[in-house]
């Protein structure tokens, strides 16, 4: 099993991060624009489409409100089902600290080595979303490669 | 042992990229503008500087032209040395792909997070620059949290 690792310092509190993490609207507000679903309650399932890449659909099963969210991916690229997307906050003087895991990967294939460099895009999009009141969730996300 | 992964496409040829990863010119258009030493020859060495934080001095292991890079850090952060960096090239029609490996942490620390998340926006400066022309290398690279 190998993981995917982040870090981003947000300047903001953490329930500002908590609920760009939880809420359909927040999270359509820095990943993708096609969010729905229900996020604030574990058990909810999240569906995040990217037109015709398809998407992934998560199981919310963990959440302590400004400290922690983590996702089951119950639906996408087989390469993601099974695994887990976490974020753990903590807040400094000027920072909410967002750590990311997304664990459980079977094989460090290519496809995890573009999802890495995705991850860190899209996180750095959650923080001009909430630093600058516009992040760059997809389809007009930051591109890296001849995959997306 | 943990490591971080990660890819990006540039439009451009990978003689472009190659240079970019093995000239002190090249690697301060993207990485840090205090760089020097040699890249281009195994057993060489590179130092990388980066003001009051501190840097890296890298040892050339591999090289083969157009195709991989690899350095051991021979010293720096503690977390760093005795790591590797590793950079993959092959060319599509369009891309110059770079696959990254920064391999051999100790642990998956909080330091690893952050340089995870920073080694993204470094690779993108890299792809910025050959791009655009102009890359985001250190000190006015993109700052991602409250270490940098």
């Amino acid at each position: 099993m190998v993981d995917i690792l982040h870090k981003v310092g947000v300047r903001s509190s953490v329930d500002e991060v908590f609920k760009a993490l939880t809420t359909a609207d927040g999270l359509a507000g820095w990943w993708t624009t096609d969010t729905s679903g229900v996020g604030d309650t574990v058990g909810g399932r999240l569906e995040f489409r990217f037109g015709d890449l398809g998407g992934f659909d998560m199981k919310v099963v963990e959440l302590v409100p400004d400290e922690k969210v983590l996702w089951e991916v119950i639906d996408g690229p087989e390469e993601w089902v099974g695994t887990h997307v976490g974020f753990d906050l903590s807040q400094s003087a000027d920072y909410a600290s967002v750590q990311f895991k997304h664990a459980g990967w079977k094989e460090p294939v290519m496809f995890m080595h573009h999802c890495s460099t995705k991850w860190a895009v899209f996180l750095m999009s959650l923080k001009a979303m909430i630093e600058t009141g516009k992040g760059a969730p997809a389809p007009n996300d930051v591109k890296i490669d001849d995959f997306n």
